[in-house]
């Protein structure tokens, strides 16, 4: 338990008390410390599964999921995580297309919520809704709480909205510490997040500009690259520059590729919709207006086609720092030649990093855990102490 | 634990020895003690939780969900209340349109049986079919555990018939027990069920009539209002007037809202459709007469039509007792301006009790797990202090 | 607890050290020794839930579940030895038409599985794919284990692929031992397991596949009888050749259902496809040929009923073993004027084995949680002896 003991040292270092009792929606909005005090949970959870110690802190209690869109992935990491500290996870299936509001969102939100301990959220889809979504759940939820109808307070994880990607970004960036041993290592790397070509259309941008909104933060050289056209949200860019001038590091943007993968440390090649595009899809949407959508549909993919040459190849990779750069993805990445004939990544590449890309996705489960656990537990450290002390397995093998 | 204390005192005071094995179908089938101790053990179980104390009875063990019918509300109290004892849920899903019989139900109802110890069935559709099914399944339990194939038998609880609704009636009459301060306070109280516009069609008959089953237990003056043509089932008219007779209360009609809500301590403003079109939609479907069904519809909604004054305003509000009556509604309700453009209720009088009607819905998944817990439990006395002195927290934080 | 001692000593006479670590995918590829102690756990640990104590082995941890095709049996049976063993199912669901390969199944299968200890895939629609894609599941989580992408290797259950259908096939001979008093006392015994008509079409091959693939073990004389054309895998029937020779019983076939049932002391009468048809459907469904498949299901039905003959009825059952040998089916039967006008058998003889049937299918859930054990525990024997000693029970009434 050395390596736990290790974990719980850098915690005690840090200030994270604002979690406790809160949600998780924007990276942005969290302290230095806290992110850090996350990604230090995370790794302490993750400690303890590895040295077979269960960190259940729930005898019982929900864990509610509620997605918007398909999901696997993210589905999987929020249910491992509930189970984890000893949730049960129950779906909240709403349909896709309607956007509840107002007196449906708060009465819903207090009707599933009498033992739940933990909501999680998926809604990417429309631009100025997925975000505001939540945020209007996480009142509703403070206010039943408050109103005495809720004996807990479930707490909030964004699984991805219009805006960001939290839990998705955090495992990325929990794994970059990883790889360079240290987030003391990250100082000056370079981060290369650049579009790539994909055949499919009206991808999330929570991904970009959840990468621009966090890794700004450890005085690396945040590099946004895209065609003309794929702009992401301005107010993410504003949260850049300022998080770039804080940390002492710096956020640029380029049209070309092969610049932005010039000497990079980290590359993040992956497709995305261009903002405006989305704004225009949401219009539509509220409108009803389905010959409109499929109109733009066209469009899009006619755009994304003229940018087929936005592909992570081997040359591109062999312009990064000593060719080496570690190459990163959300999954599953449209590969040429294996999922589509035309992709955002050359598929020897991407044979090249599947293990790490396994291992950054291995990340996801802990950190969500670590958000749930840093906004039950007043005392992190002393209850980890705890979890080890009453010693029961995770697995009595 | 004087709170509990109390409850335990209480809870001794009452012969529910009946309970002990027993499913749960309709209230009326259960004496006034073991209605009371279903009360006592809810609230005991919500003590235990406020406590910190895990009730959980259950190491391992399934508690199964059928839905026949869209449900969020009784679906989240069923998993939260099996749950809190340790159950883990697993839906069955047989469809919405197909009514199993005989030789299938037997079968199923043994097959995802072997490690279930307790089942919840809502089945409110088809007239003369849903509580019908419920006890065809719990035969086949019963026959399945006397044969030896089921090592334990699980207990079936009523989530919602063509009857009754015990789950959502037996919360609403602990709230009332609750709002009053005692069951000793209700005597000659007045309950106003009465109907009220929706611009929906084909709302089951369960509600009402599961208050009028219920709340003449308690020698309260209850009254049902609706307009012609909205009658309920006439044999759970006679359990009401039987009731009433035996509680020293009284049950009465009539056609005027107005009539109904003059005096009332606790006014209950709900639509649903008439039984006999609902019979005569039984029929229909029974035939697969598609036509038919919907000209029904349009016909239903066209009598509706003819009812909008049936709303809850202010104006009738300040009629009950000091104009100020407990407003319940199981929810969802039909707000005017808010869920549609004319409905039940005004949206400032549903404002006024939101906190109440939400406290009212907080009891249901106590009052499901209190019905498990008495058909599971012999001795639920004795075990509350067992729970207690074994000082398993619900929350390890 | 003596019955569990006398299951200990059974266990310690048998060499089941291949089992720990690994999968269950087909029942030939286990040794003698294997099959016997995964029926040997199976009954300790039904003997230990019976007796009160939980053999919940898991604090936490996923079991995923992959079912191509509807299920409620299997599904449920899985449920219950996941919950039993203390793991939380998860379903996986990709959709039914879609097979995936290569990469995008190495992909989700590590994805889902960052804490899944256990994954049970249902894959029977297409000859040379379901167990082939079990296998490549099983590979990928090989390699993710190896590459450290895993904490743990989940086990992999196959819970009915287009060869063998193990958890299904284990259960009904675990009831013929139960039934037989003891596997010593089936040298020589005769079990027929028989076509039998249905109107419907293409049911699977693993279960007379898996039958005569296993039953062929234990000494007994199995007797396959179908109509001219609904031929099984080849392959199998030489497993079965092979089995018997070892053995020292005997594999047969016949055209003759009559000839079949005559003398027997076990009938397995159930309806399946042609293993060429069911080929060719393969074949049609991969070239995406709908018109062809129509046109197959027409003639496949049309042979079918050519063979309305193939009835277990009371007549043939005179001819078994004193006119009493074991009727067995996996459920749901084709009931002759129950389920269907015409199928595989008579209501009376139905009716006559229900309570046995219903026993057969009871042994699911404990094969399915054995499986899961013998892979996950070193020493089962000290297991048993510890999951007593420490003296938790399954449910705390």
């Amino acid at each position: 338990m050395a390596v736990i003991k290790k974990i719980q040292d850098k915690l005690s270092a840090l200030d994270y008390s604002g979690m406790y009792g809160d949600d998780f929606f924007l990276t942005w909005e969290k302290t230095y410390d806290e992110i850090m005090a996350t990604f230090t949970v995370a790794d302490a959870l993750r400690a303890l599964r590895e040295a077979g110690a269960s960190p259940r802190i729930f005898d019982s209690g929900l864990g509610i999921s509620l997605f918007r869109d398909n999901s696997t992935r993210t589905r999987f990491s929020f249910a491992s995580a509930c189970n984890l500290l000893g949730l049960a996870v129950q779906d909240l299936d709403e349909g896709k297309s309607q956007i509840a509001h107002g007196e449906t969102v708060r009465e819903t939100a207090n009707m599933v919520s009498f033992m739940a301990d933990a909501i999680g959220i998926r809604d990417d889809m429309y631009i100025g809704k997925g975000n505001a979504y939540m945020r209007e759940v996480s009142n509703a939820l403070k206010e039943g709480y408050a109103d005495g109808n809720l004996e807990q307070r479930p707490t909030l994880v964004n699984l991805q909205c219009d805006i960001d990607h939290p839990t998705q970004i955090m495992a990325d960036m929990n794994h970059i510490i990883d790889t360079f041993g240290g987030v003391e290592n990250l100082k000056n790397k370079k981060v290369a997040m650049t579009w790539a070509y994909s055949p499919s259309y009206g991808k999330p941008l929570s991904v970009p500009q959840g990468i621009i909104g966090l890794m700004t933060r450890f005085g690396m050289e945040v590099v946004l690259a895209h065609p003309d056209g794929y702009e992401v949200m301005p107010e993410v860019e504003e949260v850049a520059k300022k998080n770039a001038a804080e940390s002492g590091g710096s956020y640029s943007k380029t049209n070309s590729m092969s610049d932005a993968f010039e000497g990079a440390d980290i590359v993040y090649p992956k497709s995305w919709a261009p903002f405006k595009a989305m704004e225009k899809r949401t219009k539509l949407y509220g409108d009803g207006d389905m010959d409109g959508i499929d109109a733009l549909e066209k469009d899009l993919l006619a755009q994304n086609a003229e940018h087929k040459q936005w592909e992570c190849t081997e040359a591109l990779m062999k312009k990064t720092n000593g060719g080496e750069a570690l190459y990163m993805h959300c999954l599953p990445a449209d590969i040429s030649g294996v999922s589509c004939s035309e992709g955002e990544v050359e598929a020897s590449v991407f044979d090249r990093y599947r293990v790490p890309l396994y291992k950054q996705a291995s990340h996801k489960p802990y950190i969500i855990a670590a958000m749930i656990f840093l906004s039950k537990i007043k005392d992190p450290c002393g209850k980890i102490d705890e979890l080890i002390a009453r010693g029961i397995p995770r697995y009595f093998g």
